[in-house]
């Protein structure tokens, strides 16, 4: 059968997943939003192959075994039971951003491998089916599958969790301006990290806040209300991380310089500047800002001490063939 | 010569001190403004005896050495060469709250040191004077010496550094919950923490918002508009202890627990009620709330773990001579 190749981007969470209704097929307990990130890409290709005896998978290069190997063939199985395909496939992958970026690729990657996987086994899935299978993989994987600016709807089972586009990448420029402090592989995975949200006790707060942010979001977006998007997104990254940090066992991700940046972009917008900052399953910080603010900030956030690399993207695309 | 005994009150810090311009002058680096909490207090006798052939002092009962009579007796150095004064003395203090109730005691120990101290010095200090000499033997001092709602304003000297009642303690009936989460001593003690202030890159940015939050829980407090009171606080406890977090060596006085109930006191406050928090450098929190709340407040407080104690207190008055 014949090759196919995706392209699909990570994505910055404005209003963030944590923790699951459903951990096995990760329906959230919550919708989220999030930005698509130009720029940053995985590449995958699928070929279904009569001849291969196991999958195969290459990322970066590299033959993976064990856990990665498993998280892809599990996937594979899912479209092989969609499609009615037993072939085992050869899927080769490449992030253009390192492993190392302190970016999860999970997202992009199983977005890139869902659209890739389906195609080459012979399904023309509908985006919103792409998204659920996309989910299956990684839950903020089905939020790279639509483009620009998009919001996952949690629902309550496989059929109606899934995502959608509020607005193309156009419609707002917003620019990410990503304060790499710490480039190496966090410690807890998301995945494990999921499981721990119900054993904080602010996670029902957390929770019972959500659908009033998303919708202030969501409409901040749709106004290009950058004021409004500002709060929200912070105040939100803020309860996501007083839920990790109040977990049994607490997860700590935030390093001081962590601090230092998130205190430094609040006294910055209190100055009159379009900045906000959030903070994913990690150390850095996405520093939200409108365009005209990138050149200044650039220069201020070279200064701070700590910062180890900045990543500039726009807002990006959705999963795409190529 | 005669014995005088003194009563003096901790104090909660709505805007806080942190960080010396002198240290040992203890001119902060910024002004504060607090509340007296009372029925918590330190009664303290001292008698100035030419018998004497070592300053003694006696805490709760047990008789001290090394580092507490060393400072007590440097602070009676002070009002021996402001009095004139050569004999050695006998101090003898209480507190009516445990060591241990996780309520720092040196605010309240140092106020009714000066006065009890000056006036068996035959000194007649007047409150603005006494202030000063509190705040030598402990910054927050300075503000356990005039009643009710205190300013202390930072001032460049010795002489131009005191604290001032912003108003007595019936012009409102705000009540500080107080929820010990640990009642433990603190790991850094004030003293040492103050110093580390300077080496927080967050430290320009929290003095620099100072002055205008100053003027902001002034003003809250005569007009009695607890919704600007509740922001400032919060954002002044906050403010402080992203200092204290990011400074080298970092200081972290928060547990999990501390976490909980402020994020539980911010959720209770966007329901529509009048409470906010505040915490000093340890994990317990201080939830400031108007009467009508303290009912619903305790029986909901005791329902999250962790919170060992509850203690009350409403605000109290100055320094007095008993």
């Amino acid at each position: 059968m014949e090759s196919r190749t995706a392209v699909a981007h990570p994505n910055i969470a404005f209003i963030k997943y944590w923790g699951n209704r459903d951990a096995a097929l990760r329906i959230p307990l919550n919708g989220s939003i999030s930005m698509n990130l130009a720029g940053l890409e995985t590449r995958t290709s699928v070929r279904f192959d009569g001849s291969l005896s196991s999958d195969q998978f290459i990322l970066n290069d590299q033959n993976q075994t064990g856990k990665p190997l498993q998280r892809v063939s599990a996937f594979l199985n899912v479209i092989r039971n969609l499609a009615n395909q037993a072939q085992f496939a050869q899927v080769e992958s490449k992030n253009n951003f390192p492993l190392g970026a302190g970016i999860a690729s999970s997202a992009s990657a199983f977005a890139a491998l869902a659209l890739a996987g389906s195609q080459a086994a012979g399904l023309a899935l509908p985006e919103k089916d792409l998204s659920r299978l996309a989910r299956l993989g990684s839950g903020s994987a089905a939020r790279s599958v639509p483009g620009g600016y998009v919001e996952w709807q949690a629902g309550y089972s496989d059929a109606d969790s899934f995502a959608c586009s509020i607005a193309g990448p156009e419609y707002w420029n917003l620019v990410d301006l990503i304060a790499i402090v710490d480039p190496l592989e966090k410690v807890t995975g998301s995945s494990e990290g999921h499981d721990l949200a119900a054993t904080s006790p602010l996670n029902p707060l957390r929770q019972s806040g959500v659908n009033e942010r998303l919708a202030i979001c969501r409409e901040a977006i749709l106004k290009r209300d950058f004021a409004a998007f500002a709060e929200v997104v912070e105040a939100d990254s803020h309860w996501m991380h007083a839920v990790m940090r109040t977990s049994n066992p607490p997860l700590y991700y935030w390093r001081p310089e962590t601090e230092v940046i998130l205190w430094q972009v609040l006294a910055w917008r209190k100055a009159g500047h379009a900045i906000c900052a959030t903070v994913d399953a990690g150390p850095n910080v996405h520093i939200m800002a409108l365009e005209n603010e990138i050149a200044w900030l650039k220069a201020e956030l070279t200064q701070i001490q700590g910062i180890k690399d900045l990543i500039l993207a726009r807002p990006g695309p959705g999963a795409v063939l190529v």
